[in-house]
């Protein structure tokens, strides 16, 4: 197994859209910069007006680089942002998505910078959200920029959509792509929300996990009640949690509930001989991670267990006394978040009605025990050999040097499944972060050189779909 | 079985005292009203002074009645209060021991009034510690003080310790008490913390379980790992938790740490008998309890389940996310607070041994688990035919007009092995409050009429416990 090398740098791409690049390169940075500094976190209702404040800033780009249409869509929740660049005729039209919403700073404490004083350093930017995802969608902009600077325009047609609250499920979203069909006609989509492989690897994400969110309660009593006095009597509604929690998932990394692995689609031989052949240290893996040992799914690899399988965790667990010391109490209640992620043909909806009618099986009696859906989204798998992939590797190939490798990546991007099954459009998820840039922990980060690199890949890319074969376009 | 039937008042005892006591019982009840106001949650920091306030109010009551050698004892965390009334050369020396400090008031939302404003309305004081165990300090003052407007000596000599630190395992106190036996220097003990059986029928606790509460810990990683990226590939804390609780307890509600039962005394067959004969009833103590269905552990009933067998609950569990909604996170790490309660002869520390060992053994592999010890103490069982156990009923017969049942109690109070065990002293428990009272939880509630019965058997016990025969008197 080789490892593909690419080049220190870039390479350049056309001249004149390059000159742009070389004399703006600080502007782009501070660009990034300006707008992580919104501390656009989605699910904290404080952030609200951060959250119109980061929709407004995307939207206010775009109309710099003379997109049209440009909106700030009101939704339920969090705005969407919408525009389009449509200077081709008879060009395909490209949907492209990214999202401005931000993970939740916590554990603060373990940041070693303020999270949304984002700044550059050894070529490192360093903030909550410069990778996941206001970094890609910045490049998207900086991509534009440079061609304008060039005088060029795109050579396919682009319609951008921003949303604000891919960190929880797009519910917003979900509701509006149906109800906008006309708005969004297009050939493809791509999503710049995923990245590159572990050594940073150039990488086309294949496969995405899709989600099933739920809790678990376990109810015994109005009250607290004083173990002493109790104790013995009652099922304790922690133990309670804790056996049918434990009765979930075998230590051997297999979900126990009944139907699970149903309608997950096989991975063939030749899938995981490609697998086998990626670039994955296990040991390097563990170490990145602080785990003490890796544990994955009995009869896969690591790396098949945490891309291209399903899965079951908790997320969450409480009830009881928490604090220092000791509180002598039976808890009044129990529960837990429980999410599994799914693969490409599971839906979560089914996944979630197995789930359930599992714990009520397996739920000790003496307590009230009721499972909840949150929220789901599917798995997406799109085929190496699509028009519109192959023209994402030829666009990485030309700035990287280097072809791609093609990933599973094992979280979720669940607008994915929206604009695959409801649009009907083929998608391409080409994104430039690292794997272990703390996307959803403290001290996010993004390496320059992939921004970089990333701007440029984007500037080709509109080259190579040009000759993508038209499908839908209205 | 017949339910023991009692006046619904309390018969008068000695008449002068009677007439003393009939002239004061709004101020009595206006004492612990008092006494209760004062917020002394002995486990807060911020009410360190509460603490100090409380045990003040207790020594100025004591010094009020003619109490001699009273101080206030400063330790490493709260007070200790001190005091003596020794009138009675010859005859037996009886400690009495009650606490003043009070559990917490979370879930303050929960209370229909303000904890720390109590009430006396409908014959019913309601407060925090109007039950656990303010109102059982105030009726000793109570008790002395109408003897004394009476004119009248205790018949006994009086060796008073009120404690703060009762509800977290009264660290200071077992340091004191072995330095301080010639203070301690008597021939019983009194614990006035407990109280009547089910159905306020008049009872004396032979039996306390004892405790060992730990704390069990299991670590995956520094910071959350996202559920996506490393779902799969490696153990999840709260799962893994999951399985060590689950291991602990079988849905029998036999613990299932090995050696756990084997120092537990037995219950013989006359034991069982006298317990079957109480007047419990499982319907009614399952309804007030708020709870599904009653669960003990297998092969014993209800009742010797919650008091006269050990057993096993978690008290608190945590890991990961609790809010509402979803993150999508394994947590680093998860813990529990798992405690036992023990009966006569069982050792906290060795079954703390057995605790961790064992969890040792089922942990999982992937994560780091740790076991740690919190606190423990012994239980205690005291022969029903023991003469002080004897005069306490004498007393309870001639206020109450019906023997006293003597059970066993499912609680701790830990110092009652430091008594039994350090000073070879016997421990006689004589306490008033209802089982249903709320001591833990919202609402605590003590009934007048329970408070006015205790105060007179109080009053009795003395003249009882005066013809004790002579132990270790210095």
């Amino acid at each position: 197994m080789t490892e593909p090398t690419r080049n220190p740098e870039p390479n350049p791409i056309d001249p004149a859209v390059e000159a742009a690049l070389a004399s703006s390169r600080a502007a782009r940075a501070e660009a990034l910069l300006e707008f992580a500094r919104i501390p656009s976190v989605s699910t904290q209702p404080e952030h609200a007006s951060d959250m119109v404040a980061a929709a407004e800033w995307a939207a206010a780009r775009l109309r710099g680089v003379g997109a049209t249409e440009v909106e700030v869509i009101r939704t339920d929740l969090h705005p969407i942002v919408y525009g389009k660049i449509h200077e081709a005729p008879g060009a395909p039209t490209v949907v492209v998505y990214c999202h401005y919403d931000v993970q939740p700073v916590d554990p603060i404490d373990l940041w070693e910078t303020a999270p949304f004083v984002p700044f550059l350093r050894d070529r490192r930017f360093v903030g909550r959200g410069v990778a996941d995802d206001k970094g890609q969608l910045v490049m998207h902009l900086a991509a534009l920029e440079a061609m304008r600077a060039a005088g060029r325009s795109p050579a396919v047609n682009l319609t951008f959509v921003f949303e604000g609250e891919e960190e929880f499920g797009s519910e917003s979203l979900f509701h509006w792509i149906p109800q906008n069909r006309d708005r969004l006609a297009a050939d493809v989509v791509v999503i710049s929300d995923t990245g590159y492989f572990e050594g940073n690897v150039p990488a086309i994400t294949v496969a995405l996990r899709g989600i099933m969110y739920a809790q678990i309660d376990v109810e015994l009593s109005p009250v607290d009640l004083h173990s002493g006095m109790y104790g013995g009597s009652v099922e304790n509604p922690a133990i309670a949690l804790a056996r049918i929690v434990a009765a979930l998932k075998g230590p051997d990394g297999r979900v126990r509930i009944p139907g699970f692995y149903d309608d997950v689609v096989p991975l063939t031989d030749a899938d995981r001989a490609e697998m086998a052949a990626l670039p994955f240290d296990e040991e390097a893996f563990r170490v990145a991670t602080g785990v003490p040992a890796l544990v994955g799914e009995a009869g896969w690899t690591i790396l098949e267990s945490r891309t291209a399988r399903p899965t079951l965790d908790v997320n969450g667990i409480w009830g009881g006394f928490q604090g220092d010391g000791a509180k002598t109490i039976i808890p009044a209640h129990a529960h837990a978040k429980v999410s599994t992620r799914l693969v490409a043909d599971q839906s979560p909806q089914k996944v979630f009605g197995a789930l359930r009618d599992y714990v009520s099986q397996v739920a000790p009696p003496g307590v009230k025990v009721t499972t909840t859906y949150i929220h789901g989204g599917e798995g997406s798998l799109t085929p190496t050999d699509h028009p519109a992939t192959q023209a994402a590797a030829r666009a990485i190939r030309a700035v990287e040097g280097v072809d791609p490798v093609y990933i599973r990546e094992g979280g979720s991007i669940p607008v994915t499944a929206a604009f695959d099954h409801v649009l009907g459009l083929p998608v391409v998820l080409v994104g430039f972060t690292q794997p272990n840039d703390n996307a959803h922990a403290p001290n996010e980060w993004f390496d320059e050189r992939n921004f970089e690199a990333g701007t440029r890949v984007i500037v080709r890319l509109w080259d190579e779909l040009a000759a993508l074969p038209r499908g839908t376009e209205g």
